[in-house]
């Protein structure tokens, strides 16, 4: 059979959007996944995302990655997801509750004067500091700016929960730092018992912070949304920045706002749809 | 404006194909090709092939890779290029006089019974055995099996050119051989005074080989047409194979057969469509 999709990015994260409300593509998805993120025998993306119908919420998300693996959820596809189902009128409201993996999730996009999605907005829920939630093994119960012993050097880290463990370390240049070694040693660190995914943070002004990345299984990638928050949390937390900054990661902008009186992280976006095609499989 | 375009792939080197016949594709090219060639914020291919208008041939082929620059020509890309000439009947003949940067080059499709192009059969021309030609570096005439000192080893190679020149080097067993250590060492070899492709060749029986490949410039790649056809040449002038065999690459199977009579080589592969697109440009 021949089927529609659509081919979008966010930050660089690449994906190609299935509309299965009907439930006419019957292939079983992760091997349907590997096939289309194929970068040279298939469409090629990072991830496969699929648009469904849902009772719960307004609609369901489910993401699988090139390796065929579903992932939970994931920042920059569910603004591709977001922008989509507003742009193509599947959902009218600018206000969609929608059903993930990792329960349900809230994006609301902003549109521009002609009607079409300029950003998305999600809520990113509530940052977690507490040493044993994150988890980061430590004396005390919340930890900020403690030394770890990487190699012959001392770094000092903040660690974040924003659903997942991150270890943010400001640094004065970040074009000096040795992002691939250091990223692995803090990754693997042994008081973090979960790994960790580890935020490099230069101050730019009260306003704005300039970040790489070392994910925690997947190395260096060009943006990580959970990581954003958890760095503007980091900084505002140590009196860096104010409670909302951008972030310029190596794929584009965040922009990171964090809601002191309900507690939530809101992080803000670009979607691009990339182009449109048929393909038959 | 919106265009229209092609993806397809050969032994996985994949293009996008868009026919500019009527000129209204009026974008430079490298620029063009660079944007639609990303793989995560554009389509994603190796490169973008043009079909245009010709005068003097049936047809004009133009490749652009994906950092801008201008190929000559494209093997698997013309093999590409012709099935969709054909299959979306674009030229009506199955043996077409195709104008490239690298001058004529005339494929034949091969049809299944269902009128569909199984495979495309290329003139490769005839090889160059003269070492001066090739250029090679030595006191003979022609080299079959001298030897270069790489590293604390000697290595037997055969130098043949198919307008580009290689270095074709037997082995037992093709899994053993360290491509990328070897393979530098013979492409930057101070008797190739223009460097040269590397192939690493095992003899499966009289009409298989299994080949490997260092390409100058450009490391390790999946497949290499006139790799394959100098590996046949090689093979077939010290005894190994006789004058057809097929190709066994990373990418894919191609055959190779070497005419003796007008001492022609004609390269056989496969093309796919893989999808079609639309895309804002």
């Amino acid at each position: 059979m021949e089927i529609e999709f659509i081919k979008m990015q966010g930050l660089g994260n690449d994906f190609i959007l299935l509309d299965n409300r009907k439930g006419d593509i019957r292939h079983p998805y992760p091997d349907l996944s590997k096939k289309l993120c194929s970068r040279h025998f298939g469409i090629g993306a990072d991830g496969m995302i699929l648009i469904l119908k849902s009772v719960a919420q307004d609609i369901k998300f489910r993401i699988y990655n090139s390796d065929g693996s579903q992932a939970q959820m994931c920042g920059n596809g569910m603004r591709c997801f977001a922008k989509i189902l507003y742009e193509n009128k599947i959902l009218p409201q600018k206000k969609m509750r929608v059903d993930t993996k990792a329960g349900t999730v809230i994006p609301e996009v902003i549109t521009d004067e002609a009607g079409r999605v300029s950003s998305v907005r999600v809520d990113m829920g509530e940052p977690v500091l507490f040493c044993r939630d994150i988890p980061f093994k430590s004396p005390n119960e919340i930890a900020v700016e403690e030394f770890l012993t990487v190699g012959d050097k001392e770094c000092g880290i903040i660690p974040v929960s924003m659903g997942n463990p991150h270890a943010v370390m400001f640094v004065d240049d970040l074009e000096r730092v040795d992002v691939k070694k250091i990223g692995r040693s803090i990754e693997t660190h042994e008081r973090f018992p979960e790994k960790t995914n580890v935020e490099f943070v230069e101050v730019v002004n009260d306003k704005e912070l300039k970040m790489k990345v070392w994910e925690r299984g997947a190395g260096m990638t060009l943006a990580c949304g959970t990581g954003a928050c958890a760095a503007l949390v980091a900084a505002n937390l140590t009196g860096r920045t104010s409670k909302s900054a951008v972030v310029h990661l190596d794929g584009g902008d965040l922009d990171i706002q964090w809601n002191k009186e309900t507690n939530h992280v809101f992080k803000t976006g670009p979607a691009t749809k990339v182009f449109e095609g048929r393909i038959r499989i």
